[in-house]
């Protein structure tokens, strides 16, 4: 969350996670500056990983692709170190997250390929400077997070169930949420369901299987988005035998504003 | 071009293809789908073809990569095979076109990748059906196509020129025509260069590379956009030993309704 010591420059801020200075949640932090979820894998798979979320874009829309064996970001963030810049990193082996760690440098190999993958971190923001009042961003909690019965485009190996954002929004600003949220793909996007979670099985919205239960107001609907976490779950299915993710909430911060990320 | 005999509906038109009854250009064929550029390549290049192609996302929007040595399109046109389905084919070997063809059947490989990439055509019907007269278009020619100075970015051994296409537009209706193509991201998307092309290399627009000389009346500006044909281009710099396209012009049909490609 934002305090008052913390750098709102995203090189600046990344300097501060290198030097492990900063070992929390990113939520909140750079405003204005889009977050990244983070997946690393062996080249073996890549091709299949990326044909995956080329097939199921909302849940796994692409920020950018490293060459294999390359750390460094290329575009989202010149000379970023993917090794070092991220608060908190988790570690899979043979689909067990088996370690967290705060840099990965002496497990990196030539043959990884590192994956930057949009947000819904940076479309809250949009919607609240849009007038739309996202409660958990508001009141700087993790919006819930559900695995749904809708099945993503499988691809090679890969493949999984899509899992989902909800967050309650009024009535008179759902349609104003799916202009805001359409204009940023990279982000998730425009949502995949509107209202009532049973036709995507989702029947308890206080049970969330990740984030935070909703708090939901009279008069709001619950509004659906791709999350994240699905290809992180499709490739911890597909027993990928080395995987490396960032740790929730704890995401790549680039040098890309929001508004260069807006498609109109 | 269109003609009275001529099948409207997509899986039709594909099967008219398939039996060898249209083996010409597939410019105004089916209106209302989306036609795509096909780029077919050893799965050894693919991992960073597809790279290239995201980083490269005005001239090469993948609209569907099918899954290694498979050549039946799942999404797109469900059950459409590739080998078959497409008028006319180019074969290139070390980056030499060697051969055309009409089917590539016997050519296939169970490590070929099959990419479908937006094309042109598309945004050009959207654009007349929203009030901008697209010369080109409405005389049943082929664009302007030019190697401009512009780099694409690398990926791997993909490199090259980002090639375009330019269409002259009328000065009130530049706007209209960034606000229609820039709903079709997968068909090119928003133009990457709007009035004199000499900051992109293009001084001459009488002297074309490929397509045919524009006609630009007083009042006109040319309007500049990504084209499919940067793709193979990079593709043969690359050395690439072993590469199938479409022939230009003689386009893959897809299933997929314009209007369904819209993104708002």
């Amino acid at each position: 969350m934002c305090n008052e010591r913390q750098e709102q420059d995203p090189g600046k801020f990344r300097d501060q996670i290198r030097q492990g200075k900063w070992q929390k949640s990113t939520s909140g932090a750079c405003p204005g500056y889009v977050q990244a979820n983070l997946v690393i894998l062996p080249r073996e798979f890549a091709l299949d990983f990326t044909i995956f979320c080329l097939r199921n874009p909302q849940p796994c829309p692409i920020i950018e692709i490293l060459d294999p064996g390359n750390p460094i970001v290329q575009e989202a963030a010149p000379d970023a170190d993917i090794r070092t810049d991220i608060p908190k990193y988790c570690i899979f082996k043979d689909s067990k997250l088996v370690e967290e760690r705060t840099e990965i440098t002496n497990l990196w190999r030539d043959d990884l390929v590192t994956y930057l993958i949009g947000c819904s971190y940076t479309f809250e923001e949009a919607l609240v400077r849009g007038g739309v009042p996202v409660k958990n961003y508001l009141q700087q909690k993790d919006p819930g997070v559900y695995i749904s019965s809708v099945m993503c485009r499988s691809a090679g190996v890969f493949w999984g169930p899509m899992v989902v954002t909800m967050r309650p929004i009024p009535g008179h600003l759902v349609a104003r949420t799916v202009q805001i949220t359409s204009r940023f793909p990279k982000a998730h996007g425009a949502p995949v369901h509107i209202g009532n979670g049973e036709p995507i099985g989702i029947t308890h919205l206080e049970k969330v299987d990740f984030g935070e239960p909703p708090v939901i107001d009279r008069g709001d609907v619950p509004v659906f988005w791709g999350c994240g976490v699905t290809p992180q779950l499709a490739a911890m299915k597909s027993k990928v035998p080395f995987m490396i993710t960032h740790k929730p909430c704890h995401m790549f911060i680039t040098d890309i504003k929001i508004e260069e990320m807006a498609i109109s």
